[in-house]
């Protein structure tokens, strides 16, 4: 039986994972790719760790470029993350003939075209099933399963944590603060979690899947990114009131020949899939223009899934199909690219929400400042005030006040937030969510 | 550009879906699959059809075995259905060396093994994606993303039809037989629609499945089948109360190393995400041993799912991907295969309804038939008779007696049916639906 020879850059989490599956599965393995899958060479930089079991019998070296230009090594598992070294270890793979396996989004986010262009001239593969949504197959499902459609709408819930704690917040009654902590205590969530809750990991992820299924690249600072950390419970009550589920979602479709991308927390109606999906989970909605709509859900990251992934990849190395599908992936422009639509003209509905001073003709004011913007009201929330026991004198009390809009554009309601912005009646924080659909 | 030239047989609706997508959608095709894909010969048996502009330029015949000999085509779709002379056809195109696509999974739930042969033997391959749910990928998705796992548990909705008639009964009131007849007139249900209401279709479905995942063949007439043609409104309703849908799920699960499998109206949590599938959709969770839990849906049929994907196979053959991954398919048994579960031995949780006489001892005499077979409760409805207005001197009137269990074997719940049917008090239907998890 023929082998494949694989050398490890990073033995962390889902590096380990992924030793765990070659070692333990073998002859698993053997059976479906038809090949001997070999781990025979691992850069571990932690001394601790090269005495796993696991890598008994493995070449050791604390550099991942000496796997990158081991010559006894067929394929390269990039599992080390961030920009560099990572980007010279693939580049320095595929120039020796290697091909590349990688779950690194912010890597093929930033440096994909550069990184593409060398596996091509190089004759060699990069797979990446693994770097979005590792429990969903969806680089798989967009690059051969949905081949005879133009995908004409990705909508998407790709960042596990942030889910997670929205998840935590609604059913919990929890803090935006609490939850972030609970999250990092059941290891959900880094220590420094601002690339999950800003809204950067899910935007790398739709840049990706942009890439796949319109064959253009949009990076994050094209497009609308929010993310979750300016979310109060409040507002996840009030949605849940209005039918509303309130979640992270990130969009790419096709309106009127142009690509409208956004990534923010947004409602999604209670009875849409993506309102159902919970905790660490992710699901991405596929529409074709022949197949319709379709849905995918499992496990976003973590080690079983993402490891899983990974090894799937390996395996299709093995077989030959990686290749062959990667010398048909629309990655390099070879199709009408779409433009961006700006911003300005993305239309859609707004849930809204002020903090108002209690007093005659706020509701006045405001409504004619979105009514002269062009922007109608559906419906309008407004509890009375609870009776004032004790304000400062000279102080008046604030209300929420919470609105969802008809549809309009982006623009015009930027124009008409910065006419409120002057109004002394409207306190911070004015909430602004867009609605799907 | 090489090109790959086509053969269809059947120009029925799906048929007539897939040459809409060849002959419309050539420019894409050929940048996906990196050949000219040309629709060049055609069987169709209506001669009214053959008029088609579709059709134009292509050499017809009303025999599909024309097809299958013509030396000019590359690859047959066969989409006719049934089990003759579809089976003919396949081998014949195969012999004649020819690649097949087909959809029709009553042919290879029943011919397969002959077929996948016939296959090996002349180095051609036979895909399949449109067998099952059309919308949903699932044999890439065991064939290929898999792959690193080894499945352990298979859950579907995978009969369109059934869980369209469940949605409108439960949604809309609607009686078995209106229902049905509203999926009849909106095309969901055949004329004859017992394939689908009697669970028959769902079962070669997982069939297939099984036999991808499992490496196993398992013929419907050899675990439990029951349709959903034997449900009344009563019951959707009763399992609504106690926190459950009703839904036609297709299981195929180890347990301790045999394979569980069966294809019954089941109780199914809300919260489980096959609870919440509604209409002519169909889901399938796949769980991995290393993976998880993974959900995929969509549409499970209807013209344009099925004909999306046809041409994603007619993709993967001219790419070449096709081959190696039926080249890998774990389809003759080449590892350990499982044996079947005795479905007296299948432990679960049963939904139980009986037609009982309001009389004293009713309840007693029954619980303790449960009780001396094992059986234990987990809860009971029994509403209160309604004031008796009008019964004949003589009958005594009965009440619905609906029963959880707790866990026990079909064999207990058989033989407790047995002595059950022997009480007088106990009267038709006696209603037994099994609990998921």
């Amino acid at each position: 039986m023929d082998s494949l020879r694989v050398g490890l850059v990073g033995f962390g989490t889902v590096g380990a994972g992924v030793a765990e599956i070659l070692v333990n599965h073998k002859q698993r393995l053997a059976a479906r790719s038809g090949k001997s899958i070999q781990l025979v060479r691992a850069a571990v930089r932690n001394p601790s760790k090269r005495e796993s079991p696991l890598l008994q019998g493995v070449a050791l070296s604390a550099d991942g470029l000496d796997v990158a230009r081991d010559p006894n090594v067929d394929v390269v598992l990039e599992l080390i993350g961030g920009l560099e070294p990572a980007r010279q270890i693939v580049r320095t793979a595929l120039e020796n003939g290697k091909h590349v396996v990688t779950a690194n989004k912010a890597l093929l986010c930033e440096h994909g075209e550069e990184l593409f262009a060398a596996a091509k001239k190089a004759g060699r593969t990069i797979a990446f099933e693994a770097a979005v949504a590792g429990g969903v197959p969806i680089i798989h499902v967009l690059g051969q399963s949905m081949a005879a459609n133009q995908i004409t709408e990705i909508q998407a819930i790709i960042n596990g944590t942030s889910n997670y704690i929205l998840t935590e917040m609604f059913r919990n009654g929890a803090s935006y603060g609490d939850a972030v902590r609970r999250a990092q205590e059941i290891g959900y969530a880094e220590s420094d979690p601002s690339m999950d809750v800003q809204g950067t990991d899910a935007a790398q992820k739709l840049g990706l899947l942009t890439q796949l299924a319109y064959g253009t690249r949009v990076t994050p600072d094209r497009f609308l990114v929010q993310g979750i950390d300016t979310l109060e419970l409040a507002d996840l009550r009030y949605a849940d009131m209005l039918g509303y589920a309130v979640k992270l979602v990130a969009t790419a479709k096709l309106v009127a020949g142009r690509l409208e991308m956004h990534t923010q927390p947004t409602l999604v109606r209670k009875d849409d899939p993506l309102a159902k999906v919970e905790g660490a989970n992710n699901v991405i909605s596929l529409t074709g223009d022949i197949l319709g709509e379709t849905w995918f859900s499992g496990m976003g990251a973590g080690r079983e899934a993402t490891a899983s992934a990974v090894v799937a990849d390996v395996i299709d190395l093995a077989v030959g199909r990686a290749q062959l599908t990667f010398g048909h992936l629309d990655l390099w422009g070879n199709r009408p690219k779409f433009e961006l639509q700006p911003a300005e003209e993305i239309v859609r509905r707004y849930y809204l929400r002020f903090n108002v001073e209690d007093k005659p003709h706020v509701m006045a004011d405001l409504t004619d400042i979105l009514g002269r913007n062009g922007i109608s009201l559906s419906s309008v929330i407004q509890h009375e005030s609870p009776e004032v026991e004790e304000t400062s004198p000279g102080t008046t009390q604030t209300v929420p006040l919470v609105i969802m809009t008809h549809r309009t554009t982006e623009g015009r309601y930027r124009k008409a937030a910065a006419e409120l912005d002057k109004l002394t009646c409207v306190r911070l924080p004015r909430v602004c969510l867009p609605v799907a659909g």
